[in-house]
């Protein structure tokens, strides 16, 4: 299995691997340290140490607005049949009311509310995403700090702190195996997704060390998800249970449970049984320097991201020249070749078919100037007037562009001919959603779940976040009433 | 990594891989009719239709045998360190007290239930095993039965019939792809227990082929355990966490969580990501000829399989000459090497490593005449009449003997010589535990726990299974008082 082969089959998932910049601090960069016989215990010693006054400026800012965006796509997706199922299912055991399952009114124990949490915040796949391994950083993370700033004081800055270096211990160690353990056919988010949430919870219980350690190896010993099941409900699955598993591991490594002091590196380890090459420098190197939240990408289309580049275009010309689907004559799109392998449904009947049709995304744009959750409907994808112009699209693969670029041409009934290209995808990590953009997809997935005040209440609990007394808080206004 | 080291490292962990017999339906064996494209499929569709009046007597029979040997190990285990901490861990979010922790007065939730009884009947290493696959059969199955047992009414038939499929398909599964899983460093019990854990409880919720195919799906993107945690807590913690893991898959494909129809055989399945190689046939051919469960063995002494034959051999003469240590001049024991490979350690100075050396093994197998977990203690390791005997132990390496033989001599210091060739230890499976001897390993693993009578009464239960109204009371049974 190749690097390519790798990138189609995730693409298909939504995602799309590129090389991204990446902050490193500029001067006196440390000879790489790397001991492959120490490698949890190297990243076990920094995380430990590292505290939120370390956090430079922009990397604080931007774990707010992953924040901020994961709340708003766990509070849209908690209607979704997934997770009325498994809210059914865990009901028949679960414990005391301790911690607040997002945009709903029921309250559970915190390792229940943790699988819920994680599942509703993934299953649009429209959560944010480390385009470098395909990692969701934020849903094996978040579910898990906010359930135990539910049950144990949490200010803000150790919530902000211990988000950073859980997502720095998952993306990192995802990095070390990308893309050779994605090939394997692990879904990378499960499998890596229980060191975030372990290390996240450690750090909110002040493990010390060794602990952290055996935290690690609890978790490495429980890597969730097969890619065979994308496309059913255990998709999302996967990060709610990679969650429960690094909290569990993070709770009873507190108490003296022991482990391996070495679970990411041994012979038997987590890397060497789940992947078939390694780079243990990936783990180790330039920690404190660079963090890998500062590389984060949150998606404005709650489809693939191979059809962002058309969908930005679309919207970009119509909201500029007030485009109705009534003046239009033709469209020409000129698209990377991938775009056609994964999303050349012409004549889409569901809303999921929808999210695989660069055809209906091009028109649904320019009819609803958006494409969130709400614009992927089988209602939508059967109205005559997308329909009819969904059939006016034509696509030209040109091989020469990159996944994110697209050249949109609209052609109108009055002979005008508007032209657009797209560099570089809204959402993109060149070119990231503004602050206004997320807002606007907050609310948008918000909407009929929290009032208008609530959701705006939350917007400012998230982007205020390190600035909180008690974290719990961002939960708590998270309820549905 | 060939087989043979998998044989030794997997003897190192207290178990050793051998061919042995399978009972097989005589007459009219069917063609194989394995359809590698539909091995999840077939084997739902039988393990639907399979009903308690299919088994034979001998398959019932060794059933009872299997359970009445888990729960003593489970009673036994119930206060081990990693039992109280994993308690202490869950309390901190547990739900009401709907079942029993055996040995134990506390009750709990069945999901956390299964994991604290998943740990306390592997954290001795003492529980059955499956010598072909290394996997411990009962430990991820039984807790998951018994915890439905006290909360549905689940019959006696019925519970030894879930048993029984249930260990169907962690054994089938786990034959399939061994030694290669092993060898990628999968610890067979917890990599494999989900699918016994998910099938046995998916049988008393009477899931139909579809749903019984998505819950074997969940539990398939949920393996658990890594080989690098032997020797810590965590080996113990596998079996547990793949009873929860399959007990959550089954009640979440109950309520209707899809997964993939194709778990175990898709490209992206369970066998091609955690192994190498893999068998399909083993999985689908003779279902309902021939059981897994008929080749299950028991340990009737708390160590490695590979001092056995010593200790074995050791207890007869002991036994049939009324020997005691003072008597003796010098022991010689000839044994496979592998025992000099992995139990050579001279001067144990704690239990634990009292397992690890065939000299204080052969000792403590004369001076107590049983080498149950309670000989295996720091007090009876540093004993000077044991030492005294300990060191009078030689050994001769015989590469002709099998890993079950072993031959002891006996020099007396009135000059007798007493000698005993063990063509196969006792608890192999050519010379099974008698019932007798399984009752009195329960008997040792109860004494502090529960009252003889208690005891008594529970066996009575175990081996009475499947005549039960009422299944549930073999665990409340198995409740401290």
């Amino acid at each position: 299995m190749n690097r390519r082969s790798f990138m189609r089959r995730t693409a298909a998932a939504g995602t799309v691997i590129a090389s991204a910049p990446v902050i490193v601090a500029p001067a006196n960069a440390a000879e790489p340290t790397t001991n492959p016989q120490k490698v949890t215990q190297t990243l076990s010693r920094y995380l430990v140490a590292a505290r939120f006054e370390d956090l430079p400026e922009p990397i604080r800012k931007e774990a707010t607005r992953s924040l901020l965006n994961w709340i708003g796509v766990a509070v849209g997706g908690s209607r979704h049949e997934a997770v009325e199922i498994a809210l059914a299912t865990v009901t028949l055991f679960a414990g005391p009311p301790q911690a607040t399952i997002l945009g709903r009114k029921e309250r559970l124990d915190i390792m229940n509310v943790v699988l819920l949490n994680g599942i509703s915040s993934h299953v649009f796949d429209f959560d944010d995403t480390d385009l470098t391994t395909a990692v969701h950083p934020s849903a094996p993370v978040i579910p898990v700090l906010l359930a135990l700033a539910e049950t144990r004081k949490v200010s803000g800055p150790d919530f902000i702190n211990a988000m950073v270096l859980g997502i720095e211990a998952e993306c990192r160690v995802a990095r070390a195996v990308t893309p050779t353990m994605q090939d394997v056919g692990w879904h990378a988010t499960g499998s890596v997704g229980a060191f975030g949430a372990a290390v996240g919870a450690g750090k909110l219980l002040n493990l010390d060390e060794t602990r952290m350690s055996h935290a690690i190896g609890l978790a490495a010993t429980q890597p969730v998800g097969l890619r065979e099941m994308f496309g059913s409900m255990t998709k999302s699955f996967h990060p709610g249970r990679a969650a429960q598993n690094g909290l569990l591991a993070a709770l009873l490594a507190e108490k003296g449970y022991t482990s391996s002091l070495r679970g990411i590196e041994a012979k038997r380890g987590w890397a060497n049984v789940l992947s078939t090459a390694r780079d243990y420098a990936v783990i180790t190197d330039d920690l404190g320097k660079h963090w890998e939240i500062s590389r984060n990408s949150y998606k404005p289309f709650a489809c693939g991201l191979v059809v962002h580049p058309v969908i930005d275009g679309c919207i970009q010309l119509r909201d500029e020249n007030k485009l109705t689907a009534a003046a239009i004559d033709r469209i020409d799109l000129a698209i990377h070749p991938i775009v056609l392998e994964l999303t050349s449904n012409r004549t889409p009947r569901t809303g999921l078919e929808g999210k695989f049709s660069v055809y209906y995304a091009a028109a649904i744009a320019i009819v609803a100037g958006r494409a969130g959750e709400a614009q992927f409907t089988g209602a939508l994808v059967r109205d005559p007037t997308v329909i009819a112009l969904r059939d006016k699209v034509q696509t030209t693969v040109d091989p020469s562009l990159s996944q994110d670029q697209a050249r949109i041409k609209v052609t109108l009934k009055d002979g005008r001919v508007l032209d657009r290209f797209i560099e570089h995808a809204v959402g993109s990590v060149e070119n990231p959603m503004s602050d206004a953009q997320l807002d606007a997809k907050f609310a948008d997935l918000a909407v009929d779940i929290l009032s208008a005040d609530r959701a705006r209440h939350l917007m400012k609990l998230c982007r205020d976040a390190e600035h909180l007394t008690d974290a719990g808080e961002i939960a708590r206004a998270a309820a549905a009433t």
